[in-house]
């Protein structure tokens, strides 16, 4: 979706929250009456560092920014790289995405190369830039075949891309760098000759812009009304960098010729060799700035994280924009972002705890059929690649501490699982979570027990009878709604024990359960080959029913593979080659069968009823 | 769909009911596990008698037979006629309608023409004849570019339509007519080489027999054996012709050369002037020879009706194959069988009580969207046409009783209204049902204070939290689920009614509603123009969310068309002309609102509130 229809849409939304007519509500200059928010990050230099910021992206993103941006390196440095994170941030991430796209040794096929590449990924926001001098020019270079400055490039986008794109400008309340002069400041004529060249862009098909940093709040308020004198009426984005560092910010300043007020520099110069007492004020600082900007009634805020995660978040924090306690889901997964798969409201249970595993091996599907899962009854996922098995590398420490142990019998391996349901561990090779999702502490200790009894869960949700949709721990969908759940429980077992609960399972007609082997040969289950069974449902003023999440053979037999999967390279390979653990887990691995059991009656059913005296 | 596949999904269905694995289930020539039956008609010589086999379709219909079958005339005398009436069942009553089509006096392209026409018209079932001679003659005669007999017209089926059609064939169990001799039985060689013949059939793509009526059930018994020994293994449906009437019994076993049993003949014989004593001997025998076969393990039979509804109901009542009191309905409205919507799962609720109408207007969405009517956003409703308010005579009638009396003020207006409601009358320009739905009197005496304060309700429904689905009041669907409804009213009234009611509203933030004027010119909604609210949905195990009926905007405003038209068209018109009343139905069908109204709180809400001190 096109950052600035978010913004719109927020607009509306608020309307809405506030019991007004959304249909009949048009605001002037698509003012947001919600504040909405956005973070900034660039592609770090090593690849642990793009983990890292994976991680830390999946962390934020958590707070609903608006959209998030990755800058393009100077002089297209990290085209691919930048290519690949933003892929990523838009898929896999889910957050909507704006990649930057500046000329600099950029001829036009080079950007069309990267246009194609992001729109083909459902991606549909960029930040048109001229971008800096080449390295080691002082003046910015019209490379052959290539653009001059950021008007063509908008030009061009429009011209070969039509409607499709978002496009973002930047917009510069002290003037570019380049008309600064030595005294700090732009003659009154460049910068009006700046204000109609920003014109120009938007004319020519921007839709936003999103200013410079500055840390003199008056300067970008003048700035938004002279934008508004000459008529430009898209929404200002004011870009606001958290100080962090003092030599950084200094250097920074520096470099984009900024304004620093004489109070900010009185305020660092005695902590500036403290670098938690500058960070602190930079939050501060920050958020007085913010204070002042939304008071005047502008509703956005860019923040410039430098891939930094602590002082973006305290400042909207400070201004009561984020919380820290949980809130309510806006649905029971991600959304996806991708312009493609918008409409995606159906998906099956078994990644409930692997999200990105999901979204990597759906990356395909990007015509989703009428958002609705059950029409395609054969999807075909991605086939299982490393990624899948890729452990960021605090994760992996964790987890070889936590599951590296000697396995001696069966009984070791079931109290490790039974472990991780009651919370002595965190880690689990079979989650890309931290920790057990908050709705299952409702059944830790009943998990916990059947896991001592040999039936190893990876994935289960208690069934919920029509809580309020904004319950904090198992609403979703905001307020005035009812959510529903049948309650799921899915595990490895031994086919003697898969035979002993099938037999029990008579006496619970509610039941279904699929069960398959590793090499998918045995199959045992009461239910259809096509029986597509919802588990998770919401019932919401003037909507359809949705139902985000279902039980299905189809998807369970691809599961599988990748379930069965992590006992290997999720577990035995992290143990040193020829340690006898492997074999155990080799032997589990090879023998028993992965079982999917919903209970459907969520009304007054009981789901562990079935294992209490097995 | 197939009759055929039907009949299959029967023996699947029965297989689940008993627990059992459907997919591991295959019986031997695909007889059901549970008795399924049909009936036959004709095409009948007047308009009123058109008319009143709809009617008594409509009621059979709801004991859901497998299928219906149309008879061809002789000669193709009533082909457009059959052709009309296939459609109107197939489409209007909803029924899996098979039609008969015979050789006689039809060169290939006249019966091409009719396979088209119904193939269009989304009837998959033709039962293959070669037909009797034409008028006036004795001997069957093969016209120009026609066939010669049934099995070229099969042959022709299939080799044209490929597997489109399920194709019916005729079984003869005391041979065909034409092979009987004078002494009433056909030679061991002909009746051989007339089961060769059939087999000529089936192995020609008939997928299913259905014979010659019978009154020695063993004859058939034998007959039935005498396939399965040559090799026919389709299912073979016995014909039962109940005997209504001595004179027509005994020139239809003459026409067809059926023996009859001796003791038949001597238990008519003292009663054959006393017809409801023939009637009752009718019912009795049909019943016997039905236990007969069932007991054989043949588990279906065909009804010649003679388009009379009372013998083959009393018949199928005997069998404790249809229950006089209310079963649980399968669906909240009457599926489509036309093959081209059979996905069709979600419809609005405005036409709940005109059902007919919706099917009509809605013919032309033959390749329904995926099941879902969520999908088209605007979904192309069909004009009004006459047939919209076309009353069949006897309702008109009645309507004419209950509705035609002198109004002298709105009160009077009111006072009709509510004695729907509570009772007092039966019928209503605005339904074409006899009586209102059985769940609609759980509300009954709130809806008719409400009329009586100038809410002039034409459709409603209470809520309904989470009963079971076998309910007999409110389920639908089968055992094992639970259905919900949002408590609903729609009503007509005047605008300072509805300014009261908006204003009223606004305590009430759970309630939604839309209202519109006959011109459309003024429209007041608290719902968004493309917001879709499910108002009735079942969860069942094993199972997708089933939403059945919605309430949207767009259908609304297509509907308020239908819905003030029926002041004029429905109600006035049945006044004299210049008839004072006329004028006061004019004047509100030109003021009044009508107005849907949801209350969104399914669970806790009490939609009668709103209006308890208007």
């Amino acid at each position: 979706m096109k950052v600035i229809d978010k913004i719109r849409a927020s607009a509306s939304a608020g309307a809405v929250a506030n019991g007004g007519d959304r249909h009949h509500h048009q605001q002037q200059q698509e003012q947001p009456d919600r504040v909405v928010f956005s973070f900034e990050f660039f592609p770090p230099k090593t690849e642990d560092g793009v983990d890292n910021l994976f991680e830390r992206m999946d962390r934020m993103v958590a707070h609903n920014p608006t959209f998030c941006d990755i800058t393009w390196g100077a002089g297209g440095s990290t085209a691919d790289l930048t290519l690949d994170i933003a892929n990523k941030m838009q898929n896999i991430i889910c957050v909507e995405t704006m990649m930057h796209l500046t000329c600099t040794n950029m001829p036009v096929d080079k950007i069309d190369h990267a246009l194609e590449t992001i729109k083909s990924n459902g991606i549909q926001n960029v930040l048109a830039l001229r971008g800096d001098p080449p390295h080691g020019q002082d003046k910015f270079v019209q490379v052959q075949d290539g653009f001059a400055c950021a008007l063509d490039l908008v030009k061009h986008i429009r011209a070969k891309y039509g409607d499709y794109f978002g496009i973002t400008v930047a917009g510069y309340p002290e003037g570019h760098p380049d008309v600064i002069g030595s005294d700090g400041v732009a003659t009154l004529e460049t910068y009006q000759s700046e204000l109609a060249y920003l014109k120009k862009k938007v004319d020519a098909g921007a839709d936003l812009i999103v200013t410079q940093l500055f840390y003199d709040t008056d300067i970008f308020l003048k700035f938004v009304n002279d934008c508004r004198q000459i008529g430009i009426n898209c929404p200002i984005v004011p870009g606001i960098m958290p100080i962090n560092n003092y030599k950084g910010f200094i250097r920074m300043t520096g470099f984009c010729k900024t304004k620093i007020p004489a109070e900010i520099m009185a305020a660092l110069e005695p902590i500036k060799d403290n670098e938690e007492a500058v960070r602190k004020y930079g939050v501060h600082l920050g958020t007085e700035m913010c204070k002042k900007i939304l008071a005047s009634g502008i509703k956005t805020l860019h923040l410039y994280t430098l891939n930094m995660e602590k002082s973006a978040l305290a400042i909207l924090m400070n201004l009561g924009l984020i919380e820290e306690s949980k809130i309510p889901r806006s649905f029971p997964w991600r959304r996806p972002t991708n312009v493609n798969r918008v409409k995606e409201d159906v998906r099956p249970i078994f990644w409930a705890n692997r999200p990105k595993s999901y979204m990597s091996r759906t990356m395909g599907w990007e015509q989703y059929p009428h958002g609705r899962w059950g029409d395609s009854c054969n999807p075909s996922y991605g086939a299982l690649s490393d990624y899948q098995f890729m452990r960021p590398r605090a994760r992996d420490k964790k987890l070889q501490e936590e599951w590296v142990v000697p396995l001696n019998s069966i009984k070791d391996i079931n109290e490790k699982f039974s472990g991780l349901c009651l919370g002595k561990i965190r880690t689990s090779p079979w989650s890309e979570l931290d920790s057990l999702q908050p709705e299952t502490r409702i059944i830790n200790e009943q998990l916990g027990k059947i896991n001592l009894k040999g039936f190893l869960t990876i994935n289960s949700q208690p069934s919920v009878n029509a809580e309020r949709s904004d319950s904090p721990s198992v609403g979703w969908g905001g307020p005035g709604g009812y959510v529903y759940q049948k309650a799921y429980v899915e595990f490895f077992c031994s086919p003697d024990k898969l035979t002993t609960l099938v037999e029990k399972c008579k006496q619970y007609p509610l039941l279904t359960y699929m069960a398959v082997n590793k090499d998918g040969r045995s199959w045992i289950s009461n239910v259809g080959k096509n029986d597509v069974n919802a588990v998770t449902w919401g019932v919401f003023p003037a909507r359809e029913i949705i139902q985000p999440t279902v039980v299905d053979p189809a998807s369970f037999l691809i599961w599988k593979d990748e379930a069965f999967e992590i006992w290997s390279r999720g577990w035995a390979s992290l143990y040193p080659e020829g340690d006898p653990s492997r074999q155990l887990i080799s032997q589990v691995q090879s023998s028993y069968f992965l079982v999917s059991l919903v209970d459907n009656d969520y009304i007054k059913g009981d789901l562990f009823a079935v294992f209490s005296d097995i």
